[in-house]
């Protein structure tokens, strides 16, 4: 990664720490499923916490991976097998996978276009900004399904470990 | 504001339309709700999507005004008049206001702490950052407030007006 050596907005380092951040607090509320629920809770016809949390799999570190390597590979669902700890491997195995990728992109680079799985061409900042958001915009529907569980969710402005 | 001379992870005016594109998206989230259910719904205990739309009417516009003239007054919660019609107004003032106060807004700014509200000591992005995603966040939850109702929420990925 190059130094940044001049006044920025954010700068990658810090960014990164944002989006791991939100990482740190989507794992949470992870946690605070019960298994069943996990697999099964769902209201007015959305996707499971199983199924938007496999979402954010397919995103984030392929997405890095993919910027970071220049490819293009398209997206793909991972199989996972069906336990919540599984899915919390995966979401620690992504977080070294998102640190070891984004140490390979300088500041210029965020600027770079870049067709995301071949069917997303924007610029790589508008690209990570989509995967911090989404995955934000669905962790914000799971705190409604712990609610209509009756469990208390995380705080929201609690990131760090 | 300062012309953005060297490269940038983001730049101010790229991250005032990401912002601001937010914020059409959940406008028209407002618009989706039933005048009643606005005031009236609710799941698990949370509030309302009028009580949640108010919180942030309460913190974007009033933290642009605050972080561009540097003063900490107290948070406050608006008081608005018990319509729709009236909220989807004052979102449209935060909406310049914001854009007013973000001219004000220097690169070096967004590194400077900042006592937002005399209470959230925290750089210019972080408490930016924040705000933008408290409003995903309530948003994501009014998605399934509007599912719960039987509606369809307007796409997460459609954001210009």
């Amino acid at each position: 990664m190059n130094a940044t050596t001049t006044a920025q907005v954010i700068s990658p380092e810090a960014l990164l720490q944002h989006f791991q951040g939100h990482r740190s607090l989507t794992r949470r509320v992870i946690e605070a499923f019960p298994e069943k629920d996990f697999f099964e809770f769902s209201i007015g016809g959305m996707r499971t916490p199983a199924k938007l949390v496999t979402e954010m799999l397919s995103i984030a570190a392929p997405a890095l991976q993919a910027i970071a390597n220049g490819d293009n590979n398209p997206y793909i669902e991972p199989k996972i097998s069906e336990t919540k700890q599984a899915y919390l491997e995966r979401w620690d195995e992504a977080t070294d996978l998102i640190n070891d990728n984004w140490k390979k992109l300088s500041v210029e680079d965020f600027g770079e276009m870049f067709n995301l799985f071949g069917q997303y061409n924007f610029r790589v900042i508008e690209n990570i900004f989509y995967i911090i958001d989404n995955e934000i915009h669905h962790r914000g529907q799971l705190y409604v399904y712990l609610r209509a569980l009756g469990i208390t969710p995380p705080f929201f402005w609690e990131r760090e470990r």
